[in-house]
C-alpha cells in the first residue's frame, strides 16, 4: 500500500426529503448564493420550487446561472464568476449532475484565480489556491463528482476537455435523494452506470500490486453495479436499485478506491479527447472505449488482475489466467451491450479521419495511464480497434 | 437502504513516517495540549521521544496523562479533566490504541459536560454538545477509534463498560504508520484482527434486507483480515500486512458499513458486561463470543444471510442454505481458534456463577441486539454455551 492523506471531507445527507434541510446547510456557510443549474428538467419535476421556495423561506437571496450543458463549457465558468463577482455571492449550490456541479466547482476556484479561469486547467493544481464553498443537490448517480474535488471543463474553441483536482473544491455538503433519479431516461441511466464502473476501472486496474482491500471494495462496487444496473432501467421508480446506485456514485469517485495506489486514468483521458472534438456524451465514450483499452493494455503482466476481475466480479470459475481474463474482458462489453451502448466510434458519428488529431489531443499534456504507459500511437491503436 | 448522514470527518495521515507533520497538525488547534498515552511501549520503540521532541521544536507545551490501562477507567478520565482545567490545554493528543484514544474522547466530552463525567455514559449522546478537539497517533490495529466519534470507558466500582458516540469526537486527524505496529506482539494482533472483524458483523448482520453495496463492502473487509491476519502474525514486520490491516481497522468502523442500515451490536454488548465483570481484553470476548452468538440467532429469517457469508466470504460452494450457514458459523471459530483465540468462558476463569449477574449487566440498559432482540434470558443462554 503506497501513503496516502485521505480527507473526504464532504458531508453526505442520503435519504428521501433530505432537501428538508438545504436551508440549515446552506446558512452555515452563506446568506447569498448562485444556483447553478441545466435544463429545464429540474422545473419539470418541481425540484427548482422545491429549492428555491426553502431559499426564499430562509431569506438566502439567490442568483440563477442556468443552462449549464453537459459537457459544460469555460464559458459557462466564466459567466458564474461575473455574477459571483458583481453581485457578490458567497456560495454556489448546483442542482443537476456532474456537469453541473463541475461547472460551480470550477466558478468556485476560479474566483480565487488570478486569470482566465481556463488557465487552470492549463498550468496544473497547484495554481488552485482557495475556492468559494459549495453544495450539492445531485438528479443523476454517475460522476461522484458530489464527493470528490474534480472537474471537468470543455473549451470548444480550442477542442480540449481537461480536468483539475483540489480537496478544496470537495463540495461541503451533497443532498443525495433518489426519489430524484426516478425520472432519469433509461439511456442517461445507462451513461451513469457505465461511468461509475469506468471509475472503479480506472483504480482498480493498477502497477501497485499490494492494494488488497481497496480492490476487493472495487469489486463490491462493480458487484452493485452489475446487480442493480439492470433493475434501475427496468423499474426505473425502484428506490432500492436507484439508492444503491447512487451511493455507489459517490463511493466509487471519493478517494476510497484510489488512495494507497497508483491509478490509471487512461481510459478518461482518451475519452476526453473523443467528447471535446466531438460532444459524444461522457459516459457512452466510456462504454465504447473500455473493452478496447482491456484488449490493449492485456498482456502477461496483466494477466492475472484481469483473470481476477473475472473471477470475483464476474464469477468465471475459469483456471486458467488468459482465458478467464478474456472472458471478463467479453463480460464487460456483453454487460454494456445490454445496456444498449453502442460499441464502436462508428456508431455515435465518429469519422475516422478524426482519429488522428484525437490521438494527439489525447496526449496533449503527457502520456496517458499507469498500469501501461500509452503514447499517441499506443492511443491511435485502440481508437483504430474501437472505430 | 435506509436515510443517512455520512460525515467522516477525520483527515488521515497514512505511511511511513507521517509522524514528521504531527507538529503542523496540531498548530492548526492549539498552542497547549494534554498528551494521553498507555504503557511503556511507545517509550520502549522510540514513539515517545520522536512526539515530545516535534512538539517541543515546534513550542508546544504539552502535560502528560500517562498509564491509561486497556479497558480505561473513568477515574483515568477525571484526572485528565482535571490537568486539562487546571492547565487551559486546548487540544487532546492521544498516542496508542483504542483504549487510549477512548480516555482521550472522553476526557474532551467531558470538559463541556456539567456533571461527573460517568453520567454522560447513563444519559446517553444527547447530552453531548460539545468537545475539545483531538489527534490520534494510532499503534494498534483494532478498534477504529482513531476514525469515529466512539469512546468506551469502564467504571470497575459498578462493574459497568459503557459507550458513547458523537460526531464532535471524531477525531481531527489521525497519523497511521503501519511500522508502528511492527513490535505488536501475537496476542494483541490477534486481539485486534477479532476486533475489526467483529465490527464488521455487527454491521453487516441485519434486520435490513436491502444493504447490498454496504454488505459487499463489509465481505471485502471480513477477506482483507482472512487474508492479511494470519500473514502479519507469522512475519509481523511484514508492512503489506500491517498497512492492509491498519487501514481496515480504520475503514471498518468509521461509518461506511453501517449508514444505511440498522446494525446489531449485541456481542459487543454482551462482551462489555463480561469484560466489565472480569477485566477480560476485548477482542478474546469477542473472540468467544461470537461464534456462541451466531448459533443462537440462526433461525429460518436470518439463515439466508449466514450462507451468503459462507459463500461471499469463506468461499463455500454449498447450495443449501442451513449447511452453508452452519459451515459458515464453523469457519468463523476454526480461524479464530488459528489465530490462538480461547473459544469458551470458562478458558479466561470466569466462573459459572457470576454468568446470571452478567447477563443481568449486558440489558441494564435495554435488551440487546437487532438481528434477533436478546433479553436477559437469551445472554445467559448464549454465555451458558460459550460457559
Amino acid at each position: 500500500m503506497l501513503d496516502f492523506t485521505y480527507a473526504v471531507s464532504t458531508k453526505v445527507l442520503f435519504g428521501k426529503n433530505k432537501i428538508e434541510r438545504l436551508d440549515q446547510e446552506v446558512e452555515k456557510y452563506a446568506r447569498s448564493i448562485l444556483l447553478v443549474y441545466g435544463s429545464e428538467s429540474i422545473k419539470k419535476s418541481g425540484l427548482y420550487t422545491t429549492v428555491t421556495s426553502l431559499l426564499d423561506k430562509a431569506d438566502i437571496k439567490y442568483v440563477e446561472l442556468s443552462k449549464v450543458p453537459p459537457n459544460p463549457r469555460i464559458e459557462n465558468v466564466r459567466e458564474g464568476i461575473r455574477l459571483c463577482k458583481e453581485q457578490g455571492l458567497e456560495f454556489l449550490l448546483a442542482v443537476g449532475g456532474g456537469s453541473v456541479i463541475d461547472c460551480a466547482k470550477t466558478i468556485a476556484a476560479g474566483l480565487y484565480f488570478d486569470g482566465d479561469p481556463w488557465e487552470m486547467f492549463l498550468h496544473g493544481d497547484s495554481v488552485i489556491k482557495d475556492a468559494l464553498p459549495i453544495g450539492t443537490i445531485l438528479t443523476i448517480a454517475a460522476t461522484g463528482s458530489e464527493m470528490n474535488g474534480n472537474a471537468v471543463i470543455s473549451n470548444l474553441s480550442t477542442e480540449q476537455k481537461l480536468a483539475i483536482h483540489h480537496d478544496v473544491l470537495r463540495p461541503r455538503f451533497s443532498i443525495l435523494d433518489p426519489t430524484y433519479t426516478f425520472t432519469v431516461p433509461p439511456n442517461q441511466t445507462a451513461v451513469g452506470i457505465v461511468d461509475i464502473m469506468s471509475h472503479v476501472f480506472e483504480q482498480y486496474f493498477s502497477p501497485t500490486a499490494d492494494a488488497y482491500v481497496q480492490d476487493r471494495l472495487a469489486e463490491a462496487m462493480l458487484k452493485t453495479c452489475i446487480y442493480y444496473g439492470p433493475l434501475a432501467l427496468k423499474e426505473p421508480m425502484n428506490y432500492e436499485a436507484r439508492a444503491q446506485l447512487m451511493w455507489t456514485s459517490s463511493l466509487a469517485l471519493n478517494g476510497l478506491l484510489g488512495y494507497g495506489k497508483v491509478t490509471d486514468w487512461a481510459t478518461h483521458g482518451i475519452e476526453h479527447a473523443v467528447s471535446a472534438a466531438y460532444d459524444v456524451t461522457h459516459g457512452v465514450g466510456l462504454a465504447i472505449l473500455t473493452p478496447w483499452w482491456m484488449e490493449y493494455v492485456l498482456s502477461n503482466e496483466t494477466v492475472e488482475k484481469f483473470a481476477t476481475y473475472g473471477r470475483n466480479v464476474w464469477n468465471l470459475s475459469e483456471k486458467n489466467n488468459q482465458i478467464a481474463a478474456k472472458k471478463a474482458i467479453g463480460k464487460t462489453r456483453e454487460f454494456f451491450k445490454s445496456l444498449k451502448m453502442p460499441t464502436t466510434l462508428r456508431d455515435v458519428g465518429i469519422k475516422q479521419e478524426k482519429l488522428n488529431s484525437m490521438a494527439k489531443q489525447a496526449v496533449f499534456l503527457g502520456n496517458l495511464g499507469k498500469v501501461k504507459k500509452l503514447g499517441e500511437q499506443d492511443i491511435l491503436a485502440i481508437l483504430q480497434n474501437a472505430f
